[in-house]
């Protein structure tokens, strides 16, 4: 089957977008193989920076996370935040990923998340055997990073300047909702 | 309205099966809140524990959890382990209830669980604010205890030895599913 994105075809901003946004298990419907294995470290990053942009642009929390299969670097998970969306206390970028995944082998995976990660999913991320995992920005948050690589998790911090703008702007204006997303609404009161 | 379930019914054990398979929202209809005030911390574990029977006579792993107002003895949330049911890595009893109970404030709630929470629920709770955690099963596993209580969660031990015996059978009979709950297809490689 031809797919609209191939060997020849440019990794544009348009086409990272459209990834973004395509279901995961539609994705082979849209670029084949070929495609995913030229794209870069930086643009699975920029997908994650653009899933948080969908959940801006829903009124929730900033934050997306793609996983990548380490060998053919096809997208095997992606998501968004949606402690808005779902109304649901805890489903962070990276759980929401995870859920996509479904029951896989994620050791041979790397997750890239456009925040660094809360101490919950620093530990979720350990406990399911992450061989890597990639933060977008250290700007907004940090401070787990230590958790995972004592636990042999390698990380590595590959900060998107979009990514970083769009969640401080988030924080200015929705500081409630950012303190809700990270320790509750209880530490709001 | 006049329900099933008021001041006078006994608390019986077909009365916690049935509290335990209706939907949160909908347990207004089946019990007023002159009975939900009669339901001890046993009889709350006890669903907590029909719940993980649910989940088990679905194929999943028993594991359930059941939130529960401080001040009026209401439930506000409840559920059990889905890693079978929605092919989900990580969707504990814990975050089942959470989920089940949305953006409300734990500080002021009781959270029932049949097993021992995970290292990753267990940062979640204390990150949530539960003012409280009931434990029902510390032969089975146990550990994360004094995370909890170093981060001033009261936690007591309520052990349910049919939920015990389920978790024990559980595990003797489905060994990789266990592991795979606990620390992920990666561990079972």
């Amino acid at each position: 089957m031809d797919t609209l994105l191939d060997a020849s075809t440019p990794v544009s901003e348009a086409a990272l977008v459209a990834i973004a946004y395509m279901p995961t298990r539609s994705l082979p419907t849209l670029m084949n193989d070929d495609f995913a294995r030229r794209l870069s470290d930086a643009d699975f990053m920029r997908i994650a920076v653009w899933l948080a942009q969908k959940s801006f642009d829903e009124g929730g929390c900033p934050i997306g996370a793609v996983i990548v299969d380490n060998a053919t670097r096809r997208i095997l998970g992606k998501g968004h935040n949606t402690l808005v969306q779902e109304n649901h206390p805890y489903h962070h970028g990276e759980t929401s990923a995870l859920r996509d995944a479904g029951r896989i082998d994620f050791g041979r995976t790397t997750l890239f998340t456009s925040l660094s990660p809360c101490e919950i999913c620093a530990t979720l991320l350990s406990m399911r055997g992450f061989c890597r995992v990639v933060v977008g920005d250290v700007t907004n948050a940090s401070g787990t990073e230590p958790l995972l690589k004592a636990r042999g998790v390698r990380v590595d911090i590959l900060e998107d300047a979009r990514g970083i703008e769009l969640y401080a702007r988030f924080r200015a204006e929705k500081p409630e909702l950012d303190l809700e997303d990270w320790k509750g609404l209880s530490a709001t009161r």
